[in-house]
């Protein structure tokens, strides 16, 4: 088959032949009809993660056929349980085992789920990875309510968007932030409330001003010197989410407001099999369609990366088979 | 009555008579035996605090007689179901209302709740704040379960000790953490496993080996750029809970390590009657004793201020009236 390769750390993808993959007997070979990158994906090119080997097909998220049905790919691999953390033999599909940057991927069954009907393949692709982990930030370690007022941090992002998409189809009413003003028109498009550039000086006070007072869940894959900010804006009881860490470690945090306050930090990585069951059925409920920035063919994977590594994405980069 | 007073701020407190407590319709007057120092006191005659007004008479823990009956009292004002966060009518015992370092006290009857049988005044009045506040960090907030390897960081105060003692009376493998040898020595006297030197560099690693691992629930109330080191300490699925920040800001958190390992984080302040009554009910079923470090006469409560903002304490410094 033909498969986008990384056959050494920080070199362009190669577009090669490669095997057939080969099912174990827990395992169905999928059709792959559309891709999507993640930033793990960018990360492992950029030789960024622990235990690469090269070569290596990477990719997470995946849409595409199966026995004549179409179908989507939870790529939480042995977690299926919900659970406070997943169990030892958890791994995430696209490293160490081949991923979904291919014409065929070899995955459990029990990974397999029936793709949204309102959705094409490339918007199903776009799904799995970020649905699953913004499900689980959102509901699971955060259980943001209906009524609760939601701050989501560095729209534009796969995770960022889908948890922004999930919150307000719950019925939360979602505020974002960005360094971008034209992100947050976008996400205000979506049907967020507002927005607020992070990259203006005491931006947290004016976001507090305007909202009138502050927020019961926060959504943040930042972590850094800012997060101090978004803890301010907690509101007693709060819950904030942290799924990542692209500006470093946190700093300046006033521990008075995390305890006078009685504020939950939770850290939050991927989910179980039975909250990709549950999200799936908020988007389909919802018929919820995921934001796509840009589609390429799948020869073209190399533009698609370069495009992550810009940062100017709005929603996921998507590659056709 | 004879009671302590705070007349000015950052000045010696003054024993003298003041009008006696005048109870409104859902309010008893407890005749005192027996209080004790909180940080909290100290920190409000240094001047601390936000909205301390003068003359006030200090003091949230206290033990005593109500009409003929030994009896505690519970020094969370107005919050009486357990719940997320206190109610916006919540207030601590000893500001702005009159507190227990004096010969009586007016405290809504709720806050009223039969003395251990098993305790002298002054050990009972070592309890209530301290016992109230580690209860909630470490049951309600950080859920500890039986077989939880628990660790209590700066072994000394109040609150930790409780917290050491509630957690070993619960089963649990506890360690602590201090600054001090002989702090850890008799840590271990009272049913810790081991302590570790937060002074010495890299006593995280070493603590790391020494238990084999991580622990389960971490109990904090240093915060500043040491509680990066309890990060790396926790276990997948960890909870830290954190009740004060005497270190100041927290910094140098890896957050890969908080949502890899999908960490909790969770802020603690005080806590309901509910888990007052609940918290009696583990000192009574294991004959928990709070550990006193020394008691002082009401006329000599200056003393005990000194010993406080010393730092040298081991346990509850009570005043007995």
């Amino acid at each position: 088959m033909k498969a986008l390769q990384l056959t050494k750390i920080k070199q362009p993808l190669v577009f090669t032949e490669v095997s057939d993959p080969k099912p174990s007997s827990k395992q169905v070979i999928v059709h792959l009809k559309a891709a999507a990158l993640n930033h793990r994906d960018l990360w492992i090119q950029q030789g960024q993660y622990a235990g690469i080997h090269v070569p290596i097909v990477l990719g997470s998220d995946g849409a595409g056929i199966l026995e004549g049905e179409k179908v989507i790919i939870n790529p939480s691999l042995h977690w299926y349980k919900q659970s406070p953390f997943p169990p030892k033999s958890f791994k995430i599909l696209g490293l160490p085992d081949a991923g979904t940057f291919a014409q065929q991927v070899a995955v459990p069954s029990k990974n397999i789920f029936p793709m949204p009907a309102h959705l094409s393949f490339e918007e199903a692709a776009a799904l799995p990875l970020a649905g699953i982990t913004a499900y689980r930030v959102l509901f699971s370690r955060c259980r943001t309510k209906k009524k609760d007022r939601v701050l989501i941090s560095g729209i534009g992002g796969g995770v960022a968007l889908m948890a922004c998409q999930l919150a307000i189809a719950h019925g939360n009413e979602v505020w974002v932030t960005s360094s971008s003003k034209a992100k947050i028109k976008k996400a205000v498009e979506l049907g967020a409330k507002g927005g607020f550039l992070y990259t203006e000086k005491d931006w947290y006070k004016k976001a507090s001003e305007r909202v009138g007072g502050g927020f019961d869940a926060i959504i943040d894959s930042a972590a850094g010197d800012g997060f101090g900010d978004l803890v301010k804006l907690a509101n007693s009881g709060a819950r904030i989410g942290i799924y990542g860490g692209t500006r470093g470690k946190i700093n300046g945090v006033i521990p008075q407001i995390v305890f006078w306050k009685q504020i939950s930090i939770l850290g939050s990585t991927m989910g179980s099999g039975q909250e990709f069951a549950k999200m799936l059925q908020l988007v389909n409920q919802h018929k919820i369609v995921p934001v796509v920035d840009s589609v390429n063919d799948l020869p073209q994977g190399n533009l698609a990366f370069r495009k992550m590594a810009s940062g100017k994405q709005f929603g996921k980069i998507v590659l056709k088979m």
